[in-house]
């Protein structure tokens, strides 16, 4: 039967699935990238995971990766910062020799977002926006069901708008980006700046959650702490929501988005994440009209939308021809 | 010869011309918009105007106009604030029936940017982002030679990206918006303030200039002091080349653009402005390689941006048939 395999190449493991023409997920394989290797070995070793998932009906590979892959000759414009060797791989042409198959490849975070548009939130929307919160930020944008690339595949770096010209220092050289205020790192080190300043931490359950070591709070932590009604952990989530929107409010007004999906780790704090996300764009972060225009969602598919991503590049890339 | 008949609908004139499928224009008129009147009798202006214009090759109408024409339906799904009735108004069909020939319409910032695109700054670029610095600031997108609508044409209102999430309250609802900061309305403001706390603004250009009534102080003042190198009009400049940068580095990392230009009545301080936008851009407001995968340049059309930018859509609008 007809299918396609899709790779998620991340800086400690390859995943890999055999997925058909309609998203369904057939077969899967994970091993370790073991990106210390190199480049070529990482290829060689995603090679082996495709031979063990195709069978006779496989057309084609898709494969998401970190780092800026040229969406057309598959070459890295950008590293992979974790994989050893990336810059300026052939990461295309090597894997399909190796795996005599049509290779496309794209950005983890383009095809995540591309795998939410075709079988998740944002199935039937138009204009996809997706935030990726994780330890940094991340994003895409899909239109009509494509990956948007702009010039050469290097934007949607939505963890890169910043929301204070005089903000906080971001190791990428800005001021102010919403990654320094509102991905996981940023809200765990808020949390602990919090309980080390405020008097009253000593009886927010975030203390008894750290058995009193402050160091070791994290993002996690006030996210289930603010699911359990803690005071702190709702005000540092409130924040950090504040801080969101005005992100987002920015490029809803710059893009005019039918939906908006919150996905990476962060989202497991589902609907109290979102709905404070939803009341602070309410109070104005976005013009009205088009922020009426745009479903603010939840991602739905997890990991996996990496996968139905880079399954859904090979299908479009098979179909094309 | 085969043309189209492109129109600038303005709250104050209607300016039209016969454009021939190079760009050239081949005639021109303007008459006032008379805007109290309402949209129908503002119709039957511009009909009158395509009239005087039209030949036996003329194939198609385009119009820009303030508010948000659906591009497909040519209603207005958000109004033109200075024109009297035109929410919800059929402007296309109207129009159509009137002159008897196809018509198309869009925003008159998406239509600058296209013009821009087509015959200005611009041109063969693959991802164009347009700033129109004038009272407010306006935006447009245009990709691969199409304007980008996102979901319902709303977007692209880049004076609405928000450079300070505690910041000046904007009118919009939203805070910090960069319009509040880098328009002509914003630098006139601040300059007038800068005037009445500095204790050495009296030895500014900018006050003689002024004939000491600092109240009449305007950005057209600002530049041109600027441009005779005056201390306190190139601080103001600086600021706001400063804000300008920071929203225009939010979008350069969020689309990858090939290329971002600066237009609008601001755009008259050229150089000085331009150089100050981008040094500022270079100290760290937008990822280096996103940022040198994009020209930052100045308009080059003029008040014609919007009129070539309807005659393309005119033209692209008779070449889908």
């Amino acid at each position: 039967m007809a299918n396609v395999i899709a790779v998620d190449l991340g800086g400690t493991n390859i995943r890999a699935a055999r997925i058909d023409p309609n998203g369904k997920i057939v077969a899967r394989e994970k091993i370790p990238t073991e990106a210390a290797a190199g480049m070529q070995s990482v290829c060689e070793r995603i090679a082996g995971l495709v031979a063990k998932l195709r069978t006779a009906g496989t057309m084609a590979v898709g494969i998401g990766t970190p780092g800026v892959p040229d969406p057309e000759t598959g070459t890295m414009r950008l590293p992979a910062v974790n994989i050893a060797g990336s810059a300026g791989f052939p990461l295309t042409p090597v894997l399909s020799k190796a795996v005599q198959l049509p290779v496309k490849a794209d950005n983890d975070g383009n095809l995540a977002a591309l795998g939410e548009s075709w079988k998740g939130a944002g199935k039937g929307e138009s204009v996809v926006l997706v935030f990726t919160l994780g330890t940094g930020i991340g994003g895409g944008c899909v239109i009509n069901g494509k990956v948007f690339h702009g010039n050469h595949n290097m934007g949607t770096e939505f963890g890169h708008v910043s929301i204070d010209y005089r903000g906080r220092q971001c190791p990428c050289g800005g001021q102010g980006c919403v990654e320094m205020y509102a991905s996981a790192a940023a809200l765990g080190r808020d949390a602990r700046e919090a309980m080390r300043d405020s008097l009253s931490a000593g009886t927010s359950l975030l203390m008894k959650m750290c058995h009193g070591k402050i160091d070791t709070v994290d993002a996690r932590m006030v996210c289930e702490a603010a699911r359990q009604g803690d005071a702190l952990a709702l005000f540092l989530l409130d924040q950090c929501c504040l801080y969101l929107a005005c992100g987002i409010g920015a490029l809803i007004n710059s893009f005019n988005p039918s939906c908006v999906i919150i996905g990476g780790g962060m989202s497991l704090a589902g609907d109290a994440l979102l709905t404070r996300i939803q009341l602070a764009l309410n109070r104005g972060r976005a013009f009205k009209p088009i922020l009426q225009d745009a479903r603010i969602k939840l991602a739905e598919l997890g990991d996996d939308a990496g996968l139905l991503g880079a399954a859904r590049m090979a299908l479009d890339s098979v179909e094309a021809k």
